[in-house]
């Protein structure tokens, strides 16, 4: 069965990570997200110090791409430990995987991999070059979430009709991409409204941009207009993303998230999340979720611009959590879990 | 009893419209609101027509503020009316009044203003200079205007308890002001939570600088927010103004107050509307007040650069309606008229 992709003219940047995150030689390039879609702008990071700070500056963002680019810092510390010479490979990696994993809190994806790294080179003996196992992971880990991203993606078109209005937050990863593409090539008219997700615009500047290319209607709108849209009978479904979900269903997902899952179950809408490879099993209460706090700065400023006064102080919580019974169902590369009807 | 304003050190700008809306000759200075608090920029019109296109751009905002601006539109056409020594200034304020009336359809105070006045005029007869008819008039709205604020704030601010952590959308007027500034010299410890507001971010620039310049404890946060605040119970009331009610209890204000409603009714949290003079008895049903729907580039743009790809279309609507059955409570400049407990 052919992809989105392969059936559609314009390949959105988006859909696959490689096209955005990729080595030249032993630097790391990742196309900074902060820049899109006005400017395709090339971050070149030359050590696992570097990717972390661009992973904290959210030059990369979503959790899945977190994991694998500050997977791709693991195999910069390799690579410069093997050129060093030196016997202390696996001290340094420890460090390098303490380092990458203390950027964002929220999401379980980026411990996760980066322990399974760390198994993996234990396991792979002495005599394996640590970078060449850690880059035969990584091209696994890639073809694997592509494959659970066009799963997760085909699974959730079945819940779309012709005529839909689909409302989204965030950018939800290539499983909407995928969804949205597939009810395209399946001939279903669909329509998208995507909220802004202030403060760093996300959706204006990543999913907005992306659904267009896929030649799909792409409305914005801002975050505090979702209710009025919904009011109107404008949104027939909403589908976010989850950076986690505890074993309890309760949601990890981008701040505003929480809002438009209490907005949809006030007007009877249905609220699906795109969870790709599902709960995360480590995690058994949502309560035990950290909501990851950025610096009042990036409210306070906007592209740089102070748009407060100087006495006002600003907070930034980065993920809200959704609790399960606003969830309608769940969809992973399994399947559709309902939750609630 | 002294009002917030005498008993504190610093006055906020925005809290006595003659401050920055007033006339200097023959023009109309307006503070431009879309640069505060950053500049302030004075913009001068010279004649109504650019009265109305500062309306409609929003140098000016809030229904009321709206409404007097207008009515010194109207003055500015009374004005070139005389120095022409013409015998058509009747005609010619008509269609000044139909001009002014027409810059933004949601609020009703605007167009009930520049009815009162072509009425006035009208009874005025013919010896009466028409500039000096409209002056007296707008004067007498602007100190009633300060009365209805001071009182609405009066009556609000015995709903607050000393702890309360008010979260309030868009700027909810000079009554705002009065009841953070009474609830101070009472000493009761008031924190405020702003939302910033898109796409004008009347909440960050407007709100949260007027708030902390009363010495409040003042904190930005982007719209997307507000249901984690309010989840963490770090909400105790919510307060927003109306653009107008209608008379079966509807609230038409800035968009984002009907998902602050159905968040703050979610999680049992109060939420008051801070209503001035009251509803509008021309207007029985909410579905009967127009929606303005603004320039889509307004939300595709920030500061004047595109957020989005060229083929995303934007959605503006400036407004949304709250049902009555999500308001705790109006607040007039009469008392505190409870709708649900």
């Amino acid at each position: 069965m052919k992809t989105p992709m392969e059936t559609s003219g314009g390949k959105p940047l988006l859909m696959d990570l490689e096209d955005n995150v990729f080595l030249e030689g032993d630097k790391l390039v990742i196309i900074d997200r902060r820049k899109l879609p006005r400017s395709i702008v090339k971050i070149t990071c030359e050590d696992y110090g570097e990717v972390a700070r661009a992973i904290e500056d959210m030059v990369v963002q979503g959790a899945g791409d977190i994991a694998v680019t500050a997977g791709f810092g693991l195999y910069l510390a390799a690579r410069e430990s093997e050129r060093s010479g030196k016997k202390d490979t696996k001290d340094r990696l420890k460090r390098a995987a303490s380092r990458l994993r203390a950027t964002r809190p929220t999401g379980f994806h980026l411990a996760a991999l980066l322990n399974r790294l760390l198994s993996r080179l234990d396991e792979a003996g002495k005599d394996s070059e640590a970078s060449a196992v850690i880059l035969d992971f990584l091209k696994m880990t890639l073809q694997k979430q592509r494959e659970v991203s066009d799963a997760t993606g085909r699974h959730a078109e079945t819940l779309l009709t012709g005529g839909d209005t689909v409302l989204t937050h965030c950018f939800a990863g290539a499983g909407l991409l995928y969804m949205l593409g597939y009810a395209r090539d399946h001939g279903k008219t669909i329509r998208v409204i995507c909220t802004e997700t202030r403060p760093y615009l996300q959706g204006a500047r990543l999913t907005a941009w992306s659904v267009s290319q896929l030649g799909i209607p792409t409305t914005l709108v801002t975050d505090n207009m979702a209710a009025h849209c919904m009011s109107k009978g404008m949104v027939s479904k909403v589908f976010t993303a989850a950076d986690r979900i505890a074993m309890d269903g309760v949601v990890a997902n981008k701040v505003g998230t929480l809002q438009l899952a209490i907005c949809a179950n006030f007007y009877k809408i249905p609220f699906y999340i795109l969870a790709y490879g599902g709960p995360d099993r480590r995690t058994p209460k949502g309560e035990g979720i950290p909501i990851e706090e950025r610096d009042e700065r990036e409210v306070l400023e906007f592209l740089g611009t102070p748009i407060s006064g100087p006495d006002v102080r600003g907070y930034y919580p980065a993920f809200d959590l959704t609790p399960p019974e606003l969830v309608t169902a769940v969809i992973t590369a399994r399947g559709v879990e309902r939750s609630r009807e």
